[in-house]
């Protein structure tokens, strides 16, 4: 039984990680925390929480999480994280850090798309890449794992096989994303305020999301040699999912057959992978671990459908996998009930 | 051709007016105000209106408003109304005000609910209160009409008649009441943020919503004797529509045909009262002026099934309905397509 | 561990069910039956199940059943029931009954009610009526329990105690309740079409809905003597989720402290009420076995506010919960995660 | 005043077609028809209709049809609807087609891909594409329109300016396509009960969707050149609307200023169609007769966005706007407000 911390549990990827860990039988919730306006019984943050976790939230003391816990996960934002990651390793626990901070390998890169300084770049080579599918022997043994971007997550793994057996162009990739709208955050803003965004459906971030670099960095780690998607999100009037419908330009023949069996040698053995012969439904997803997956042929290119839960694979999901695999815990504990 | 003013141009109430008054044969949108900050052309608060309407927000200006106005619908929220009705007034147009600030006749009860001093007494008394099915004479020719808030349109035109012909005890009435979200306003907060509002249903202001004195105050005045209502609103994750359910003891022997025929007796004319014999849905009176009514007796009680859309009979097109009135027009002008 | 056969496992509570034993660490599926055209792979009833549970939905054989399972939780829906439990109980399996037939102790009810003959009079007596929060003693030891519907789940906690300590008159209750669609099963039809059912809401079942005599039963049941409700169901565009709202006349002088008292009193250690001191919201409970209540006085009525999950305390989760019981394995097991 | 019949007026088509009519100043409905189970009040199949529409249903009479309109709006299913139309152009009156029985031009592509014999290849010459914005001179003065589908009108705008300046390459054209469920008609079945389609989005239709060919022959017949586009449609839990992001491949250097001229220079006059600067948002054009557009150029690719409301400019506004025209009434009455 393993001690887990929770950093910054007020926002939506904490409030899933909890009730993760509340059906995890090898890890404890032990310690919570927040900024000092957050705290209080976590029940007062959550109150679904009620009758299922007897819990402050407290301002961050570097001793009690020393004390506390074995394994932080970290869910605070872009920016905030970095100030307080060094902090963490310093008090002795393994961190997960849902961030973009440690995500980037390139500070100047990091620092291009993030546009503030990175203030933590002495940390940036002990971050490994937490994409068990693709990444599984880096991050056995890490005691700092970067949690994927949610949009990443999905198209990665898609894309992954398919640029490593040089199916497809490298260059000439289209990811059309259609997240729920919890993947904006839990901050009220009028384009998030019910009444405008229920039954609405928008693009954003058109040419500029910074899960682009995201993608690229991890398709070329994983092929070695340099790609360039080009990454379309929208959001859509639904609490939770992503949708990822994927046009690449073939560079063989290739047919759906051929693509199903890549992605059984590649996925067959992954607990949260799963290659369908139809499009995957976003609820089938909804509140679990599993990538789907689907991929065809059709008007000269090969289209792949992909659904993620964004709050779960695309975020808390993936940590806890991630927190079993550095703990040295079976790796789907927890996550697939 | 009227000429038609909207003071306070950027809520959902005035978006509402304003697509009503796109339909209206016979009145003319010239001239719309806000805030400062909320200036400049309406296509910017309202994008779905490009193509349609070309006009400015502007600065209220009394001159132009009285150069280019025959009538001015209010939309400015509770408190803040009363500081600009008597300039409108004193412009020569006439008014119908979406606001509380002219709907309670007496003015100590309106400061004790609405926790503020009333700072225009005098024009109390020349406001009339714009529900046309009670009180269609009294608005005939009144200048300054106090639109009614969207609960108690619903609730009084259900109880009126049951009251008036002393069907039912008037301190044994219990109002259950659930309303679209847009009932909110248009300002972001967290409870109506879309991932927590999806999907969400709940009860609110228990004991003390500020319409229940306004119910009572207009049974009263249509029947000359007290009513005390329990009137309960709740709130749920739909954008437009209110449901009310109302029990109430009946006095005498009654049955679901009497109650049909009473209110057909009353509202057999009205072009937007419509009498069923099934419970009303919510998504038949969604976008329309209508207030739908299916009354039975079950239980020992009467049990009465209402529901008006918040925004139009509610507010907007009740509004739209009272100029009419005010402006000789025919009642429906705008109201039936 | 106990092994646990579902049967009749192709609609929403069957499904409902798989998703709580899969978090349950003593209880394993072993047995999923169907109609003959539902059977194969459970995952292709239910997709979402794919990587989770691998078994074949199969036509029921009962020394198939004999030997595999301990209990059965029966998801068959009303009239269908009886014509299997007989059966199930002589192949030497606990039954938990999710339909109405083994609820309404009196046959002669039940036939008025459900409109058909009771074919299995004779288990009737043997059959507990699965409500742990006011009848566990009788739960435990029982090899057939009725499990409640899922509105008079809820409707007679909250009852309950007000009824035995004769706070208020029985004749005199208005049970206001809302569910999601979910509550009309899986069968596709008309008015649960999505763009018909889509932002909508209306009530139904007017003065005539089966769980009437239900919760009057369970009232009677517990306090000695006879109640009468008022009860009137409505449905909206939400997937899961019963809000009750029930006014009632006080007998006596009570506020809101006291009710908060007498539901401690009753409840204070049940693990699935919580007592609440605001309105609860629906989603606080979505995909839990909890039920929400707060109580206070108001307009000089007792007006208590409840939640419940229709498919988890309304169905699944309770028929766990009683599973549990009868197994002898801790109550909450499966249930808090 | 022109007078207007409805052929098959029980379906979500037709439910708009006389929403809009009901604010048509220069038409009025004088005639509906179904199929023999479907008739009766109007308000019997729309009781959102009652206090609006004082018709009748009936089964289809010619000589009723022939006495009693001018148009016959025609809301029938694709391969019913050819054994009625040559019918209605007997009798005299003028036809809107809404199915696909008379959009494509070649019989035999039209048998290759609706899987029918087509009984009327007579009328098929006679049959103008009704999308006034590229084909507006043919309609003028025709008697039979075949109505777009949903999906190419909005498609079609977009890319055909861009094919018939060469800007992109004709045969690397990816339509990512997204429609509110109304879009599968109201014909209940699983896939869209409500407690399925909630919260819930997918592809369908891969590499077959019958509204591929009905493209590539609208940019042909527009262009003069062929052009094949890779369509793929989604369909997400929202009532109306669809949002198609194109992805292009550029023959040319281009940018976003030139994109924006370009559809000034062919859309700047066209009533509906509106060019933006910034992603359309759906909920912009729900009830709507617009088409929004937005292009850019990024990733290598032209990038456009479009959102119309797949039952008013899909459907029932786009066939009001073609009678408008064969009628010669202002082309944009009914369709502004």
């Amino acid at each position: 039984m393993i001690k887990v911390a929770i950093i910054g549990a007020s926002g939506y990827t904490a409030w899933e990680t909890i009730k993760i860990l509340l059906r995890h039988n090898q890890a404890q919730l032990t310690y919570l925390t927040a900024l000092p306006e957050e705290c209080g019984p976590v029940t007062e943050i959550f109150p679904a929480l009620r009758g299922r976790l007897d819990l402050n939230i407290e301002p961050v003391d570097l001793n009690k999480l020393s004390d506390s816990a074995d394994v932080a996960l970290c869910c605070l934002p872009h920016k905030v994280s970095m100030d307080y990651v060094p902090q963490l390793l310093s008090a002795g626990v393994k961190v997960v850090d849902f961030s973009a901070d440690y995500r980037i390998h390139d500070a100047e890169l990091y620092e291009r798309v993030y546009q503030v300084p990175h203030t933590d770049q002495a940390n940036l080579p002990r971050a490994v890449f937490g994409l068990p599918e693709l990444f599984r022997k880096n991050i056995i043994g890490a005691d700092l794992v970067a949690n994927p971007g949610c949009y990443p997550t999905a198209a990665s793994l898609v894309l992954a096989p398919l640029l490593k057996e040089k199916i497809i162009a490298p260059d000439d990739i289209i990811i059309n994303a259609i997240s729920g709208a919890s993947g904006a955050g839990r901050k009220a803003a009028l384009p998030f305020h019910f009444p405008e965004m229920n039954e609405n459906l928008f693009a954003y971030a058109v040419g500029s999301h910074r899960h682009m670099p995201e993608i690229n960095q991890i398709l070329a780690d994983f092929t070695g040699t340099p790609a360039d998607v080009l990454f379309q999100p929208h959001v859509v009037s639904i609490d939770r999912g992503i949708t990822e419908t994927i046009y690449c330009r073939p560079l063989m023949n290739i047919d759906q057959q051929k693509l199903s069996d890549l992605y059984h040698h590649y996925y067959g053995d992954e607990p949260f992978v799963r290659i369908l012969n139809t499009p995957p439904k976003l609820k089938d997803i909804a509140n679990t671990n599993f990538v789907d997956i689907f991929a065809t042929v059709t008007g000269g290119k090969v289209v792949v459908f992909t659904t993620i839960d964004n709050l779960v694979k695309g975020a808390a999901g993936q940590a806890v996998q991630n927190m079993n695999i550095i703990s040295e815990l079976p790796e789907t504990e927890g996550l697939l009930s």
